[in-house]
């Protein structure tokens, strides 16, 4: 009763498309348990060019057998590849496009139907062993596509094309080896695009060179990635000087190593700074140290005090007004890992370390060296980096990472000097828009088949 | 050398005006450790309207005793009240302008001239109890209010205002009892403002009727909290219901419950729902569970399950065009809470689960059935609530906690009669951003001093 046949059909997904082979059938909602009462035709467009090439043998499946015990099928390709698929997981991932949605790439398999115990009725290698159909308790056949169940590796993480750009860690010999792009590239080349995106991860800080410097720079970069991560300080913010007016002479201080809103938890992931005017005078360069390095120094130099600093909370609270009016509080350890032990970011910044301390009184003091242990170990000479932007610069680092601050200055502006002023334009990006963007550029790129 | 004197000084936080009483000083800076060359005048606005009232003697020091071993002062209050004070905790802590920037509430003191083991050359009380001074090695003089001091309790979490309030699981007896507000109070007065955003803090659900019912709303619902959350949907969007135009009959599809956007590590914190246009014809209704009380249950009855819920990673997969291409993938797992213990979350949607699973092939049909046994619970007859909107309803819930659905309806639209669709706009805000106008609005409205 079920006519299955193969088809060429084209997914339009906007400004991506792609060609893509599967499995079509006629076939009822197998959604529904009870006895099919209504087919659902399910009509693709006819594709405009044929798929002609030979199948590649490698591709094709040779064994099929099922283990009712494990409740698995064993496959084994022609290449002498093998591996175990769970009769649930296929039940789940139907590659009928009734199933499994084509355009939207979502599944319509609702979980109330699936029955982990699930065992089929029937299977069978079809289509020359590039497709393999398997009959479910309720009638419905699945197709499921042999170059589908090659690229599954259950228990690795082989599914995310950015899984294998490994993150590597710098000291002070950073400073003459700082990735380095030229606007025009990253504006025009996808390929430039995914390099600069590519060493921004791995990396944590890349320069950007020869921009037009002129405010609406960090806005038309962030179009070109994703979409801009508006904060407090709006979408985009100024770091313009302020000096009182009334006042010849101001010292611009230095700002301490720092992550920008640890006050929040969603901590902007990337930050961009954008040179459109630097001061004349000495002084103003920028500093940064990675976060990651600290880390794994002192892991190895202060394994209990990088334990406390990853378990003590530290109360950050920033109050004020920018964009608006705003009062966030956190409690958030200096040093962050997930539950697996990798690596997610430092909270660390003196300025928005709350006047109070959730810490029990008996351990304050045992925090403040802590805290101070990390703040020689960020500062240690082994770490920093510096940089003072010019004219049509921009840096662009990971604001969860990579520590920044900024040397003191002088400035001597008088009234009607304002063009004297340092000027930078700055905004921030979320690590969930930059990686969306790099899988697509990749895909390009790469022509990495999707799931 | 130093010359203290307090005085009463404006702060002006553009829409927030504070009146504050400190202690201001002539003093240098304390960040430098060499001997003092410049002095630095710590000018303050005199006040428009001294304080008159008496001090409450409850806020009066009357003991001050230092414990040089355990390195903290013991300070006992006229009440009886009596904490202790790590020395540097005050140190980095001092109050005087200097030290503490009474605009930016930050403070200046660098990590770099913190010493743990610092020890006071003398302390005072001074201002009949009202204030203690502390002389610190350096010279540096630094007045701690008795107030403020009183403010602090180490060990506790007193310092948010939002602490107290208890978040509140619920079934389906919620039916009956979604908070609800009117539009035009939650517009126009802060106190029903913050009565609205108390409930979607404690509940996780809440109504707001009587909208005009157009597009906008939600606009000018995320400008009165605080910001807009941009996601791949942009700022706004819109759920009209799509129908095949060759077709006179198109069947609208239940919507399984889910949490929006679980593929992304930053999923948003609260979605708005605004009904603009409800179909006429039966089903449509929107459906809550709160994730809280179903982690509630299996807790309790199946405490396995949830032990597997809270380590199994998901894999999580979006991908496709709306605001912007993309193509965004997580592992997480369904059931979130942080190393304290504390609930976090729900991450569940089965049309968004990953067609892969990075789980080892072992574990898969373990990882259904904590799968199903969750979907069971989350569907329990205790748990689920149903509304249909009506025009100018918006159903606001915390997208992280609260589960939605939607009941499958049907529709006939023929050509030229678009105006029978169902029409909702949709957006998103962040907790961090929601929480920042509580405590500004419970300022406002408890008149709580800032630290």
């Amino acid at each position: 009763m079920n006519i299955h046949s193969t088809w060429l059909y084209v997914v339009d997904l906007a400004r991506h498309v792609q060609f893509i082979t599967t499995t079509a059938c006629l076939c009822y909602d197998r959604n529904s348990l009870s006895p099919p009462t209504n087919f659902i035709a399910v009509i693709f467009a006819t594709c405009a060019e044929e798929k002609q090439e030979s199948p590649n043998m490698a591709d094709v499946i040779t064994k099929l057998n099922r283990d009712d015990k494990k409740a698995w099928f064993k496959i084994e390709w022609s290449d002498g590849y093998n591996a175990r698929f769970p009769y649930v997981f296929l039940f789940d991932n139907c590659r009928c496009p009734d199933c499994f949605h084509p355009a939207s790439y979502q599944r319509s398999v609702l979980m109330a139907n699936i029955d982990p115990d699930i065992r089929p009725t029937g299977h069978e290698v079809v289509q020359n062993g590039e497709v393999i159909q398997v009959t479910w308790p309720n009638g419905h056949v699945s197709p499921y596509p042999a170059k589908w169940l090659k690229m599954h590796q259950f228990g690795k993480k082989p599914y995310d094309p950015l899984q294998s750009l490994g993150v590597k860690s710098w000291g002070k010999e950073k400073s003459s080896d700082i990735p380095t792009f030229k606007y025009k590239d990253v504006m025009e080349d996808n390929k430039a695009l995914y390099g600069w995106l590519v060493k921004l991860l791995t990396d944590g800080i890349t320069l950007i060179k020869e921009t037009p410097g002129e405010e609406g720079v960090v806005a038309k970069l962030h179009e070109r990635v994703s979409w801009t991560r508006k904060t407090i300080y709006g979408d985009i913010f100024d770091v313009i000087t302020m000096y009182d007016a009334c006042s010849l002479a101001y010292t611009a201080k230095q700002l301490g190593l720092h992550v920008d809103l640890p006050g929040f938890y969603n901590t902007p992931g990337v930050q961009m700074l954008h040179c459109i005017k630097q001061v004349d005078s000495e002084g103003g360069d920028n500093e940064f140290v990675d976060g990651l390095r600290v880390a794994e120094q002192l892991e190895q130099e202060y394994p209990k005090i990088l334990q406390t600093l990853t378990r003590m909370k530290v109360d950050f609270r920033t109050l004020g007004a920018e964009y608006v009016p705003y009062h966030t509080m956190t409690q958030r350890p200096v040093i962050e890992y997930d539950q697996d032990g990798v690596f997610q970011g430092i909270n660390y910044n003196d300025g928005v370390r709350a006047p109070y301390w959730s810490l029990p009184v008996e351990e304050i003091t045992e925090g403040y060296r802590a805290l101070k242990t990390f703040h020689r170990a960020m500062y240690d000479e082994r770490n920093c980096i510096y940089y003072k932007m010019e004219k049509g610069d921009m840096v662009i680092f990971d604001n969860r990472r990579v520590l920044h601050g900024r040397l003191g200055f002088q400035i001597r502006v008088q009234e009607g000097e304002e063009s004297k002023k340092r000027h930078l334009e700055g905004g921030y990006l979320d690590w969930d828009g930059i990686k969306s963007k790099m899988r697509l550029l990749h895909e390009e790129i790469h022509g990495l088949e999707r799931f």
